[in-house]
């Protein structure tokens, strides 16, 4: 375990909780004799390249803990997918500063530029050891239970969701709230949270994992229209036609793509106003509403998980204990082992690098527009501790005198 | 003080703390032994003329105190805005449930109901107490030094941009929030609280007080992307040109208008879409995001300022005590008399009945895009306690090895 410089790196979207696994690394690596200096790459991958390098051994303690709690990525981000060029130059970086460890905070686009910077380093014998700690709000990383980033945003469309129902209650009508996730519908469904009472929206739920036929989703509006006098819907940014086309697409004029070819799906309103002018033309209801939550359910300082914070700081010790006691590369993944308790363990990169995982089938109600209790089961622990709750009025009603029923 | 019934309603948008003044207002009633029933109005002034009541007497106390603590208005609400025949209509129904107080809390709309109400029961020589009890995210009454709901969506909007900035600083270009306040800036203002660091957005504000120059507005955003590469904007949903013209208007095709004629600003991305669009074909800047924060920013759980909250729940008692121990109807007002603390009074109806206050120049940056000190320290004792806080690294560097600067 000779090392003498280790690097740490933040990769793809910020959440909640990313500079709690950094903080969680540079202090562990801080406690080893053997640890002479602790680097952050300034802006992820591009920062590597860049050699754009700041010492965190400089950095206090008491300013790591602060950081720590702090949302968005405190080293800065890139959404730069490296290609086995890009990761050749990361490498050459690492030789010339002789660096002994990299540790990759992202999701799975970072755990395949950790997996390739891996196999660079064994090419050419140089003695690196690479470690990915897992992050995402989509909680799309596979073998993991769910990832890091993932329980506080959930718990901000949770409280999200609480709110706008009891709006939608108080000035009733048709409300639809877009919520991230390109390839998995956690986040949406976590919007199932936010329900207490029977009546309680969200009342539909749509996700990428069902194809999203137009016709039908009007029929569900309409119908919980009529049995409620009202109609909340959570819909993942990620919908699709059955030929696999994002439904956004169907509006958009013009589709810009990021550098990964990707449709851009956030910071647009455009998917919610979509859905809502079908609902004002076609079912003449007249209050219709939509929201896209954005970049809040990601960066919102002040809503957070405890139980996300606390496994976000670990996965970012564990990956410098893996790294220093263990000769093999690998992904920090979280596995759930009671209700409710964790553990840590080091899967192969080529487990988790580049793969997608989805909602199984059995939190998905039959319905295709709801979740199953096993998915409360899931998430509810994930949450936290000290969410809000709301509370109604009971309905006492008084006789009426000039129009008595 | 000979009163037997008392009946409370609530109108407008709901807002985080609107059912402290609720609660307020029935807890202490019930104290009074001349008080035999405390009536509710389910959705405002609609209800009231369907004689919609619940029989509040029949709630428990402790009930009461978590729908206080609940956001949005647990009695529901309404957008109609009565006109004398309604208010007629109002009257009748008043007068035939033998009420002796009426309480209705909401905005500038609400006070001009409350304001009829009161005539016509003069008119017909009917002893009615008619008490407005003030509520408003957009913080326009006048008189008030401030209102309940603005403080807490004030909070919201604030810890909004805290991460939003963060997120920005992580991944750099362009966001813009667009913040509701159709008249009023004061909620978009707030977004400056978000900033700590010089270099923090939002770099840029802009509110209805001031015309809106797309030119401007271009020149503004190129220059700060020029400065920090990156740029926080935010927006607020009322922004219109020189002649009024409201600038969404200039992009819909359809505008929906509501019950009052007025454009409907929320619930729509259209705005930030709009702005977006301009930055990129202008500016030729490649990341450009809007988000829209939408009905969040008034209802969102958990996210609530105890000041707020104390001073709603303050408002709805000291309705009920004016109403027992004063003759005269009126509206409660605050008043701000030292740092921080306030005090409450009644004020005629006509002087806060359909009235818009704006911010006051003392509040507005010379450059017309930012706030001043002055604001800042109106605004900060009302966010109340425990307001989370932003932390950075240290940008201690590295020296390149590769290609030394």
């Amino acid at each position: 375990m000779s090392v003498t410089k280790i690097l740490v790196a933040q990769g793809g979207g910020p959440t909640a909780v990313i500079n709690q696994s950094i903080v969680g690394a540079v202090l562990e690596a801080r406690k080893f004799r053997n640890v002479d200096l602790v680097y952050g790459a300034y802006h992820g991958v591009r920062g590597i390249v860049d050699e754009d390098f700041l010492d965190l051994t400089q950095e206090t303690s008491h300013n790591l803990e602060m950081v720590g709690n702090t949302p968005s990525s405190g080293l800065g981000s890139t959404r730069d997918k490296p290609d086995l060029k890009y990761c050749q130059e990361i490498f050459k970086v690492l030789k010339a500063h002789e660096i002994g460890h990299f540790y990759y905070v992202g999701g799975n686009d970072s755990s395949d530029t950790v997996r390739i910077v891996s196999e660079e380093a064994k090419k050419a014998n140089y003695d690196l050891r690479c470690i990915h700690i897992p992050k995402t709000i989509d909680n799309d990383l596979t073998v993991n239970d769910h990832t890091p980033g993932f329980p506080s945003a959930a718990r901000f469309v949770a409280q999200a969701f609480m709110g706008v129902n009891l709006d939608n209650a108080a000035l009733p009508g048709v409300y639809i709230a877009v919520v991230m996730g390109r390839h998995a519908g956690f986040l949406t469904a976590a919007s199932a949270l936010g329900k207490k009472f029977p009546d309680d929206g969200p009342h539909l739920i749509y996700i990428p994992e069902r194809v999203f036929v137009l016709d039908k989703f009007l029929a569900d509006v309409k119908s919980t229209y009529e049995k409620y006098g009202r109609c909340v819907v959570a819909v993942s940014e990620g919908i699709h036609d059955e030929k696999g086309v994002p439904i956004i697409t169907k509006l958009a004029a013009e589709i810009e793509r990021d550098a990964h070819g990707n449709v851009q799906l956030s910071g647009t309103g455009a998917l919610a106003d979509l859905l809502c002018e079908e609902i004002k033309t076609k079912l003449k209801i007249s209050r219709v509403r939509g929201d896209t939550f954005g970049y809040l359910q990601r960066s919102f300082i002040g809503c957070v998980s405890d139980v996300d914070q606390r496994e976000a700081r670990e996965v970012g010790e564990k990956a410098v204990q893996y790294a220093m006691w263990d000769k093999t590369d690998g992904s920090v993944t979280i596995h759930r082992t009671g209700f409710y308790s964790v553990d840590y363990q080091l899967t192969p990169l080529l487990e988790v690098a580049g793969k997608t995982r989805h909602m199984p089938d059995e939190f998905i109600a039959a319905s295709g527009n709801d979740v199953t209790d096993a998915f409360r089961l899931y998430l509810r622990p994930l949450l936290g501790s000290r969410m809000p709750d709301a509370y109604r009025l009971r309905l006492n009603r008084v006789p009426k005198i000039l129009n008595p029923d």
